[in-house]
């Protein structure tokens, strides 16, 4: 069974000596507070919440699942409690404004608190997770008066939220949604509809649960153009902050699932509930969509996430387990057998998963410092500063959490891999991981949505390639940085400046071959987007190889071995994992043929 | 939910059309019956025992579970009528000797038997599955009065058989088990210890199971040396064939699994149980292995067995499921979108579900045809032909075991990813054939195991590199042959050439290096073992393309469609899937110090 313990040591690394936090945080207008020593201490007793309290209840929880009894959903024992002791440590509102009730801290500080609640016990860390969704709606795009109403109460952690898309007929294809909103006469809507898939959509964690809905007023036009947002509550807002009476929203059903189990993922019936229209009419998606990209880096955490608690499982095991002797030699004479640690093979499984967590890791802490600074600029009202930062998020986002979520599941499987059969006993808790990481490649746009919406959307329609010019100009500038000051790294830096060069060409090829056949675009994505993302992890492990390489030099010898095993970690990845970037690269650039030209009937034969 | 439809259409291809197992069949001292028109009567019959009355219940198997009371396990319900039916029909005997009541058929006509079975429902295919091992070792290293007594039940189908080899503390290293047997003045022996992962170890679908159990005689050597071989009935043999007293081997618990929870994996206690000693004493591993490389490609034929059933399930959903609008235009403009199946990367996920599920299928029969002549080598003591046909087998069992199996989860992980969101959710059934395939690349031996096994023993220490060389050379001199007399495939033929060409460099860049770096050799085995899946993969491919251009330019053109697609499919897996091969090949050479010289204590730091 693995026990979380929290890589405080790899997150200050990548805080204090990769990314330089302590001087992004002082160019951050929300950013005074988060002084280095405030940083610290939060990982500390972030770490402690999540070891002691959190972390304990992840098997517990995949074991009892959650109940539906009576329209009341029941959270498996201990959840109650903890989150309670999450409430009480402020933990929600970290990121969120000083005056409704936040802390105001930077958002990176979000997502390092949602990275260690996730590693501990991801269904668990949903029920808060989902509930900033929709409190960065309400941010966005809420009247004074829902702020004050809605926002306060979510902030502090006292109700929650979801975000009601998906209805059985559509999920990724929104313009599909039926949920209807009419008008009533006190300027409310009453909502009516089925919304499936709906995480945290009932549960007896919060007094009150807040779901953003995506409906159709009645003369709204077809598609994705006519759809607005509502904000419904479970309990409608009462006099002085109580309770009102009950709404018609409900859970009709709790999905049975492969993990994730204790997520409550809810079918809601909306029976005519009361609604509040949140932005303008018609406009729901691009207001649903404003957060979508810290949503879904959100998601690519889960990868990162379920990578780094296999890792930790999967190390402790073959520490201790024992199996064969070492082929280059007996290594442990007077043991049975050497353990597994000596064996090549399980260590290609363990430095995989290592150069997975660590390696993606450092990219979501990258991710967290463009949003922090895409907040900036909607906090200081400059709109330039804020497209440009989300530009940066937007292309960064599919990559991370498309192919991070697809390691972390890689991950997640060798850990399984590594205990043997062991691995697939429900006991060691080693299955659960992957059956819980195997949703992350499907829910906030499945990895060929995350695809086509890198290339087709960020790359070629948003941009004509510049989103890719851009990032590897930054990527080129640190190789040839790497060229001048760093001669042991001469090969890494070689091999990037090829990258960025064959990142460009293939982009180019695709968009020039795609004029003719538009369909290139939908199958090349998937290996664009894997050799994006083999390419961008290796900009993570040149980075912080680097700055490992900085300290060394430096002495302050206490951390030789850490920044050694970095350098380790760094090599193993150029050598063994990126290799598969060849493949992609390969298969890519094919002619849509190969994957058009067969007919659907043609598929399979009688 | 996928509904089983045996792939007779792709069967009867391989089997008359790329193979030719009529001419097989005539070779074989065992094949006169095995007539066109009866392996014909005997894949339909065998296609509707799967499909109407096994495969019903595999998703039905898994909500219910196996369950112990009393020391009795009870398998879910309907599982005793189906194998009742099965047993009516004299399937489990179907590859066995006629004098023990079998059919006395081809070995591989038995294969075929578990693929359909298998596909159609695995955990229930596992019990007649786990007898084959028991019935193998009993003919091959049984006396006459042992046969007589447990291979003619087992053959009726009227008991059960297990294999008992591992225990808590080894799985693999079979060297560390510590179960006892001592002698009784009988001449039997009393058996003690406990295993675990015993797959049908109780059940209640025979009225007996037999036991095959390695076990430490008192005088027995150390390690794998020192292993006997005992049969260890849960009831002894009684007078006339009747049961005699239930023996001291019990059911102790069944363990909480991933996945195929309808087969009752057991631990079973041997408390002094009466055991019969088999084969000579401290051969015990000599004599279970000899039909190990048979058991291997029963797991393999797992990995085909969930991709064809996965590619069913998600081919279904992608026909009917409608999601946006293909990029190439709108093609269904009467809908409210386009169908999945106008989707590239939809049509890229099936296509490599067909290319894994058909290219591994034909491996699968490839490697029976080594298997009939492996057996006519020992049904015709021609041990010089048995020794010939079982080296080619040894070559092809660990890339077919490791690869398949690894390649059939990927094509279950698939299936799901088509359902999008909904494959996550057990009623579709996706998520059940994921946590059933994962199991494959556990048992039987880890991917890493095959590794070892193929580069390690099979390729470097038992022939230095000559099963590469003869089995290359087979494909070369195919290629060649494409060159002379398929000038459409010219293209495929060089790749292939260039392919066995790489394949033999590498093994002697690996086995010229492992002489100084011996731990090259696991490191390099993982990527070894896939370039050789690949590889394999496209000869698979290049043999069945190779066969459908050949039957197209015959004529006979109701079948010119299923020709087509058969091409469309090797066009895809050489532009799509064998690019794979290049990162591999990269990888395997690399040095083993980006694997082995990060020292254990490293791998994390607090």
């Amino acid at each position: 069974m693995p026990v979380y313990k929290a890589p405080l040591r790899d997150t200050r690394f990548l805080l204090n000596e990769v990314f330089d936090f302590p001087e992004h945080y002082r160019n951050l207008v929300n950013g005074a507070e988060a002084t280095p020593d405030m940083v610290d201490a939060i990982l500390g007793e972030c770490a402690k919440l999540c070891e002691e309290v959190i972390a304990p209840l992840y098997h517990s929880g995949d074991e009892e699942g959650c109940h539906l009894e009576n329209g009341e959903v029941r959270t498996p024992k201990g959840y109650k409690e903890a989150y309670e002791a999450y409430v009480a440590g402020g933990w929600q509102g970290l990121s969120h404004p000083v005056e409704y009730g936040g802390q105001g801290l930077p958002m990176s500080l979000g997502a390092l608190k949602q990275e260690m609640m996730g590693t501990a016990n991801w269904p668990f860390s949903m029920y808060p997770g989902l509930s900033l969704g929709a409190m960065n709606t309400l941010m966005q795009h809420g009247t004074e008066e829902q702020k004050q109403t809605y926002l306060a109460p979510l902030t502090e952690g006292r109700w929650g939220g979801t975000m009601c898309l998906t209805e059985p007929q559509c999920g990724t294809d929104l313009g599909q949604v039926k949920t209807r909103a009419e008008a009533n006469p006190d300027g409310s809507y009453a909502i009516s509809g089925t919304k499936i898939f709906i995480s945290s959509g009932e549960h007896d964690l919060t007094e009150n649960i807040v779901h953003i809905v995506l409906a159709r007023l009645p003369d709204a036009p077809k598609g994705t153009r006519g759809i607005s947002l509502f904000i419904v509550p479970k309990f409608l807002p009462g006099e002085g902050g109580a309770l009102g009476p009950r709404n018609g929203v409900s859970c009709g059903a709790l999905e049975k699932k492969m993990g994730i189990k204790a997520s409550a993922t809810c079918v809601m019936n909306f029976d005519g509930a009361t609604g509040f229209l949140i932005g303008p009419p018609n406009k729901g998606l691009e207001c649903m969509f404003t957060f979508m990209n810290s949503a879904r880096i959100g998601t690519a955490i889960q990868g990162v996430a379920t990578a780094e608690l296999a890792y930790q499982g999967a190390l402790a095991y073959a520490r201790e387990r024992r199996s064969m002797r070492a082929l280059s030699g007996t290594k442990e004479p007077d043991q049975v057998a050497d353990s597994l640690m000596h064996h090549g093979d399980v260590r290609r499984m363990l430095l995989t998963q290592k150069a997975i967590a660590e390696g993606g890791r450092a990219l979501v802490y990258l991710a967290t410092q463009y949003a922090d600074r895409m907040i900036q600029g909607i906090l200081s009202n400059d709109d330039a500063e804020y497209e440009r930062w989300d530009d940066k998020l937007g292309f960064l986002t599919p990559i991370l959490k498309g192919c991070l979520t697809e390691l972390g599941l890689e991950s997640a499987n060798l850990g399984m891999q590594v205990f043997g059969g062991h691995g697939y006993i429900r006991e060691h808790g080693m299955e659960q991981i992957v059956r819980d990481a195997r949703i992350a490649t499907l829910y906030e746009g499945t990895t060929g949505i995350q695809a086509l919406d890198l290339l087709g959307r960020k790359v070629l329609l948003m941009t004509q390639g510049k989103a890719v010019r851009d990032f590897t100009r930054g990527v080129a500038r640190f190789a040839v940085d790497l060229l001048k000051n760093e001669p042991r790294m001469r090969g890494r830096a070689l091999v990037l400046l090829k990258l960025c060069a064959q990142w460009n060409l293939l982009t180019l090829r695709i968009a020039l071959t795609a004029r003719k056949q538009r369909d290139l675009v939908s199958t090349a994505s998937h290996d664009y987007l894997m050799f994006s993302g083999y390419a961008t992890l290796a900009y993570s492990w040149a980075l912080q190889e680097a700055a490992a390489r900085r300290r060394l030099r430096q002495g302050g010898s206490e951390s030789a071995d850490f920044y050694k095993a970095k350098i380790a970690t760094s090599e193993f990845y150029f050598a063994r994992l990126l290799p598969r970037a060849k493949g992609h690269a390969a298969a890519m650039a094919k002619p849509t043929g190969s994957i058009m030209d067969l007919k659907s009937e043609h598929f399979a034969f009688d």
